[in-house]
């Protein structure tokens, strides 16, 4: 048995069966491995952005990770902008990549890069591997990392792959999130009690259905508010389900959802501040008399918290009224029209993958009243993370018959257009919604805020007419069908329609 | 004058006129003072890879910097292979990333990212600016850092940009490159004078018509071969040039093409090592018992070193003999055909732009015939480097009636295809080969030497058909016209009227 075996084989014993693959010639024993023992379903991914992104989406359905295959270094860097977004959204992912030979890497041939120093940032775990023999421990304990919501690198160069002598690792144990003391609950609970303006800050995987309740009631009871934070991981979200409203992401929003709070509650939150820093205005988004406190930190388990303060505070729990459902809008194209549609179509257990940036930004108000389904954004706000999510939301629900659904700005969906192919390879169950708006309409706001009329040269920049993009052709090059809308009508006939086929389709709906 | 200000008035002082850029919020007020303050050519790519191997290709042209705009982390990091390559081929370049502002960086905001750390490796200067009333005297250092010939990161928190106090930097005057000492020089003649086998390697830019000449004659009157690097920066090349062979790319043909060498004399070039290791073969190329001299390190001028061993050897010119320029091949599709076709079409003073992977690997043998032109590759092997440098080659000769002529396997294309889009809006006169044989090939034969037949999931990983890619179709959906070849005949008709049309043209050419 060679390492790169060694790998396969410990990989499959610690539950991995899924791997987001781009190799290349560092990586070939590997591939040889992965041909020769079944057991992985290896989806090739045409850049590694595509790669890194699904293995993102991939964990925060499954709640388990996937495995990447990347090239060294420079490949390693492709999918560093995703890899970004995954450690916001405390994705775990077992992120393989080959590297030069052991030898071969002192004598600095031309793909010689610098992978550990690019990887480091990004990566809970990170380790070189050194010897074959010691390939599947180094992969079980990165297998282990990765279960812990964190991005485990492992690099491997490409003489401990062809090398004899390896060892499959043995899985170990998962290791519970830490519970918040009893004492913190306790002060938490005295806040909630005291009747001062409060706010339960809610993130990371306590956006749950029960723990949505738990949290309802809370507020409910003490009179506290709730909010969520800008941009999350994973909501479970729909009619029967509390909604929640998020931190809005203009500064001037975000400051006023919270003005007069004096004490701001972290539950798997972290310390609300602007998303970039603006002239005059400060950086915390708390008013500066307010007290931040922490329920639970980003590492521990903020739903057991949650459960705990309610016991303790014997809040009942109370009924969620649903909200009803909409019926598909057929008046002018506008954010709260398409999202009403969204709303009224969505079919149950969908996943929707939100990278809809400006036209979109309005979507989660407008859908609570959709069929039951996963939220799931951008963590990181690295632009290119949605269709990449896409494929790999697409693979995780393949077969079970949910529905992908990617909101999807026009600008961003550039970054990683190479996406479709595989949803098209691999006849995933997606409907791309591309909001075409044909600019960076986010940044022309941001311009605005600038103090100017943008010139010539501004909108060099920041407009993408000249030409139009056409999405529809671009899907059809990767072997993807789809349509252009340009009424709500047809929107809604689109998305019925893709709704009830197999397979991806994209809707270029023009918002312009 | 605020920072953003004082930062484009120092590039223009400095020289830069052209920008490649991909802004974000963070870059707003730079936008905006490059929108007030007219005299930069502002480029929008629509990610950042086409950035940076625009950037790129533009100094290998032109010999100066263009500079970058790039947002924060992840745009850097979506950057980074193409700054590789750059770094490899020593191409200077300002690259001009934002970031958070100073005070919101310790806030950690979703976007915050390493950004120093992902750019350290890459950059042969590195700041972050710190106060606005510094920045232009930042960028005057990293434009004279870039005129040497390497990457110059300035990182700009959104402060110092918008912070009123900005001082234009002064130009700073260009040092030129060191030349190799007199002893160097007669220590080289002395190898060359004892008959023993001998190499000139040649790389960097020594690959031009005049140093040519005087090494071609150095190697007729002496009985040493002379070999270019396996992948070059820039290559003046074509009818009444000397002609010269690069290093093979397979590693076996590699080492036969070094075997029996007792002194391997580099020119600019690094001492030739394998691309990859392979098991139980070396990774130096040259035989065991030769020995290495270097008569110009790759910082030297090299060339300065072979015109002073010229003149010290008492080396007369020789004539070059031109290659004959050939007839279009109106055979099968192979890659002799295909290379023999171009050749004989090229217009006079095209760029060449080679990213031809497999297929491609042997057109510059069978391409000596063509009119003069420059041959461009990809000298650090990160894929996806061709359609962005094509981009900046377009910008570079844009107006000038030079034509751009991208080789690009199908594999790698997918990795930058955004690229398109700037051709359009920019009407580039660039024409793109897509050498489409629908798999990794060079991973297919890399596969082959692992000692094992691909089984399906291997090919999962290895082929790109099923869906096939339309390239003609993903070129539609960026406005760039384009048509499909299937014979010889086809390609020759298309490869003319590209030549003789305005613009970008895109060929898929199946070569299976």
């Amino acid at each position: 048995m060679n390492g790169a075996e060694s790998l396969v084989h410990t990989l499959i014993a610690c539950g991995i069966d899924t791997v987001f693959a781009n190799p290349g010639t560092s990586e070939m024993h590997f591939v040889a491995a992965l041909d020769r023992i079944p057991g992985i379903n290896c989806v090739l991914c045409l850049d590694e952005t595509v790669a890194s992104g699904a293995a993102d989406a991939f964990w925060r359905i499954n709640r388990r990770p996937a495995a990447t295959l990347l090239h060294c270094g420079p490949g390693l860097a492709n999918a560093l902008a995703n890899l970004h977004n995954a450690r916001r959204g405390r994705s775990g992912i077992v992120n393989i990549v080959g590297d030069q030979a052991t030898d071969h890497r002192p004598l600095d041939a031309p793909l010689t890069a610098d992978t550990e120093g690019w990887a480091r940032s990004v990566s809970g775990f990170l380790r070189t591997a050194t010897h074959a023999a010691t390939v599947g421990r180094d992969a079980a304990d990165a297998v282990a990392a990765a279960r812990t919501g964190t991005i485990a690198t492992l690099i491997l160069p490409a003489d401990t792959a062809w090398t004899a002598g390896g060892v499959p690792g043995a899985p170990i144990k998962d290791l519970a999130r830490p519970i918040p003391d009893p004492a913190t609950i306790a002060e938490v609970a005295a806040i909630l009690r005291s009747g001062e303006p409060a706010m339960l800050l809610l993130g990371g995987r306590t956006l749950n259905d029960a723990s949505l309740r738990q949290a309802t009631a809370l507020a409910a009871a003490t009179g506290a508010k709730m909010l969520a934070e800008v941009f999350n991981a994973r909501m479970e979200r729909g009619q029967g389900r509390p909604p929640i409203e998020r931190i809005p992401y203009p500064i001037d929003a975000a400051i006023a959802a919270l003005a007069g709070i004096k004490h701001l509650i972290l539950v798997e939150a972290k310390p609300p501040v602007g998303f970039f820093a603006y002239p005059g205005k400060p950086g915390p988004l708390w008013p500066p008399d307010g007290t931040v406190h922490t329920l639970a930190t980003i590492d521990q388990n903020g739903s057991a918290a949650l459960a705990a303060l309610t016991a303790l505070l014997e809040v009942p729990p109370i009924p969620i009224v649903p909200t009803p459902r909409p019926a598909p809008d057929t008046g002018q194209i506008a954010p709260e029209a398409v999202a009403t549609s969204l709303a009224a179509l969505l079919p149950a257990d969908s996943i929707v993958i939100d990278e809809g940036i400006s036209f979109g930004r309005g979507f989660s108000r407008f859908t609570h009243g959709a069929a039951p389904h996963l939220w799931l954004q951008v963590p990181g706000g690295a632009i290119g993370g949605g269709l990449p999510m896409a494929i790999g939301a697409g693979v995780a629900v393949a077969g079970s018959g949910r529905r992908v659904v990617a909101i999807q700005a026009d600008g961003s969906a550039m970054y990683s257009i190479a996406a479709l192919w595989t949803a098209a390879r691999r006849q995933l169950d997606v409907t791309v919604i591309i909001l075409a708006n044909r600019k960076y309409a986010i940044l022309l706001h941001e311009y605005a805020g600038v103090g100017a009329n943008p010139g010539r040269t501004a909108m060099d920049m920041l407009d993408l007419g000249n030409p139009d993009l056409d999405f529809v052709k671009l899907a059809a090059g990767m072997g993807v069908a789809g349509a252009q809308a340009t009424t709500m009508s047809a929107l809604n006939d689109l998305l019925t329609a893709s709704f009830e086929r197999k397979g991806p389709f994209l809707i270029e709906l023009l918002t312009i």
